[in-house]
């Protein structure tokens, strides 16, 4: 069956952004030549999953080409309908759902690229599989948290760690079933 | 200088306690003959501070002789007066001064050994030099996080990480001065 994996960064004390989305802490592991296992993660997926919010900022900041439309198909949950675009879809219909009829379908990996609405609903469905965490060697001391309270107990299995020069561990687990 | 430690595991979801100060999580990771550095590292302090709620519940649950009286210093923070009874001192006063006048005197490593009130009291007065966090490989889903909100931001320095194969990630670092 397609995992549905979370590849993400957080500061060590669980924040994926300071308050009002500032996300300069991550540039402390910026590093030339060095993408933390991203691309390699990548083509593994064929199928993006992510908040409008998210999205929006992405595109934004970076640009359409994160999304390497043509490529994938990217998914950016909303409670307001736009037409689609290529591949991407403006899906404002239930998550789960959504989730399990893409598992349903033959293809390569999920990836849900946040943002931490979507990965906390996701986790109340117990709909992820996989979770690549990179923790950043900062306390940022307030913002969004990547795990919100009020989620059902998930037991993990570990299946690797590297540490990188830059301070960053990236953790890597397995959901157990 | 002495430096102040904090030594504690954690959920991946970064909590230390499920809901009710539910702790049975901590027994996935039990296992005969490993204490993941415990011994060595209480070795390296000979001053120990907890707050007055995990010191009763240490007590209850473990009995005095985890805080090995004679052989170290026990602050334990209060804010109800009560007789000293050996090395253990029941400490009403001001926090951030009880460590600072300790970092002054000559002495071994301090030990911070929670709760989460004091540990979040201690980092927003900048005070703890260096962390070695357990990370379980489980996500509890709610009760008490390590790190509230509302915490200046810190910047850390990775010295190392150990793995066990009870999926249990050690996480060392220092605080960046």
């Amino acid at each position: 069956m397609r995992k549905l994996s979370v590849f993400i960064a957080m500061s060590l004390d669980g924040y994926i952004a300071q308050p009002n989305d500032d996300l300069s802490f991550l540039k402390l592991v910026e590093k030339e030549g060095e993408d933390y296992g991203y691309a390699e993660f990548t083509d593994t997926i064929d199928t993006l999953i992510i908040g409008r919010k998210t999205y929006d900022h992405v595109l934004n900041e970076i640009g359409s080409s994160h999304y390497d439309n043509g490529q994938r198909d990217v998914y950016v949950i909303t409670r307001t309908q736009r037409p689609n675009s290529g591949r991407t879809i403006f899906y404002t219909g239930n998550l789960a759902e959504l989730v399990q009829r893409l598992r349903s379908e033959n293809g390569k990996g999920i990836y849900c690229d946040g943002g931490s609405e979507i990965i906390n609903e996701l986790l109340k469905n117990d709909l992820v599989d996989e979770f690549i965490i990179s923790v950043i060697a900062i306390l940022v001391g307030d913002g969004k948290r990547l795990f919100k309270d009020g989620r059902p107990e998930q037991q993990l299995e570990l299946l690797n760690t590297k540490t990188f020069d830059t301070g960053l561990t990236q953790l890597h687990y397995r959901r157990k079933r």
